[in-house]
């Protein structure tokens, strides 16, 4: 029997990873990144096939859904980029740079999503799920992050767009706001504040959940942040 | 071994049976409601204690927490009461009661939940959860609908305040915005929009995800609206 | 020739006082409180009729328009509560408090302004104003603060779904936000910090915008902040 | 004496000569265009200079304001470009088009007039305001619109990161959501519904109200509808 599809598009903070290992049990998986020689050992581990792309070329986001044995039941989008400065001071080119790989790159995939899912035939009503991996800084602007703001904001937009647009037509669409630090080898916790940054698996299980909502009950954003953190 | 102890408050459009069943599998559960009588199957289903409350009344909350084995580990609030009118013929009992049902009651079952579970030795870091069934009306005030508007906003702020405070305790709190009708056997579903009434099975499954979130990655609001819904 | 009539409901922390002397110019005042006595000075230096009223009793308040010469042209709702507890130790006693001052009193208003405005004769199409006076409480409920969170809460709800009934029928409604602390008297600023605090009269300034307001571009909400107020 | 300097970035549907004409009763007007040849007439009415400038070039854009005889005091930004389609048929040049006219010519006027008014002396502790012209697609993204969602979202992500970091160095930033068709000469407003379409003059009036607010009671955002839009 044919396993279905799910697309990871970006690799970073630990959650890809955590998504790519949750995923792997029911899904075959393709990994999409840059930088395909960094996936290897995480390709290795889940089965996945990994194919590299740059989200923010057109061309090449659509030739990678084209390229699919089959439309993907799941596609989820990771990339962001970040950079602080004043307003003042702060370069044209990052902001284009911030747009490009938090919201161009999230279109482009939300819209060969979109189109190869239409075009497959719905389980049970439901043709697949698009989720965006998100920021508080796509709820509230916060100083001296203007570029950040603009790209989760417009991630954001998207997002909502896509889901009015697509739910009637059976694909439910999410945004995740991840409101804190991600936990990784690289970040030291507080040793008096135990939980203070997310567990990757514990978001990826979230996404799980809304991968699998019933369309009579489907969420359209959430926020996840640790026990710690002020809001 | 000593199962984990449920409470759920209130009982009504099918939810309540919905969250009773699942939660029976893994916690010995406690069902409170005005009417026990109505809750006799239900309770003899799931094995549950029925107790009868006044959920507006404070004296009869406090006694209701100090009669139970041990603190709650979930507590979940369901009442609410709506009518329509204008606003200039809106009675002001209807608004008091509007009031008391929907926020108040919940008021009193955080309080007391609150209470208890602080005095409780968490487990994995956690106290306990508890969630405030809400609706769209908490979001956004309607027309003709001002009571109602009232009462759900009121709630969310509670949980917004209770959630702010209880976090950092390792008390989780969260508010479920309801957006549509829960399907039920009274209500009978468009031919031609199959699964536009949320199942009530669909929405118990999202409480659960929440009440098994790690505190590292924690939600305080979710929005559940069938696929078929505008928003 | 007659002036047009404006009400404002409760006197307090220098923003009555501001509303009173701005609205004098071109208004008939009615000042209403529980304390009239506290308002002598002010009532004498506008000109204003000051009525003794408990904004919380319905008969009070519906005689207190049924008593007015004519349907106020502007009404306005200022009085709150707030009392600061964890939840766990928070007197249901001060919840009720909270709501019936800060909300029931402000739903009594805006039923009977709606009521008595709706009966008379448009001026230009639009047949009054009624604003109520909102706090950040009823964006983001604060820690420890549940009470006011639930007040403050119910009160923008109310705004919110008076605004959408009455909108359509000429009578414009808007909720108010005043985010930070007003200045008056009995309160010391920062000497570093000019301006830290809002000057009751730049608030009025903003009311009597919002009353002047074409109908072709009506706001419901606004939000007031000091520029060294972080949000 | 001296007039201080307003500058108005983009001409279109009624509002910016509505502005203009507000402006130059108290300001030295400088307009901004892509087309200065269709400002002409505007510019001869209300005394203003026009310059030609396409706010998407970043060294235009740094040259116009290095042109300008001293810092603006105000500065507002009209440009917006809306495409409507499904996703997936939404083409990907109609984003990166809809991002640089709202958004990206938005971050450039906001980087270059904070960085001339930031060295500029304050007149009463302010130093300037700046002013953004946004959309009801800016709160909340509807479907087959996508890029233009992305666009108003970004501005308005924009505006709040600007707001937070400018409000203590005295620069007053707000985001105008203008909910509805502005009234002009080549659209019929439907006679049974006078007053459904904004009078740009009435937007004007509000975008002065923001200019002239004392900086002990900023506002960042403000929506403005007609009396008659659903909400």
């Amino acid at each position: 029997m044919t396993r279905p599809l799910a697309l990871i598009l970006g690799v970073g903070n630990g959650l890809s990873a955590a998504l790519a290992r949750k995923l792997s049990e029911d899904y075959r998986l393709v990994l999409a990144a840059r930088n395909v020689a960094k996936l290897a050992p995480l390709a290795a581990e889940t089965g996945a096939q990994s194919v590299p792309v740059d989200a923010r070329d057109p061309e090449a986001m659509s030739a990678l859904f084209d390229g699919l044995p089959r439309a993907p039941r799941v596609a989820i989008y990771n990339p962001s980029y970040r950079v602080r400065a004043p307003i003042a001071e702060l370069d044209p080119e990052e902001v284009r740079r911030a747009f490009d790989i938090t919201a161009f790159g999230a279109f482009l995939m939300g819209k060969h999503a979109a189109r190869t899912m239409l075009a497959a035939d719905p389980v049970d009503g439901v043709r697949g799920t698009i989720l965006f991996t998100g920021a508080s800084a796509g709820v509230k602007g916060f100083a001296n992050s203007a570029s950040f703001a603009m790209g989760k904001f417009a991630q954001r937009g998207l997002a909502q767009s896509m889901a009015r647009e697509l739910h009637p037509k059976g694909i439910h669409v999410a945004w995740i706001n991840i409101d804190g630090m991600i936990r990784n080898p690289g970040r030291t916790e507080p040793p008096d504040a135990p939980d203070s940054m997310l567990d990757p698996f514990a978001i990826a299980e979230t996404y799980l959940n809304l991968i699998n909502q019933d369309r009579s009950a489907w969420s359209i954003e959430i926020a996840l942040r640790p026990w710690t953190e002020s809001f």
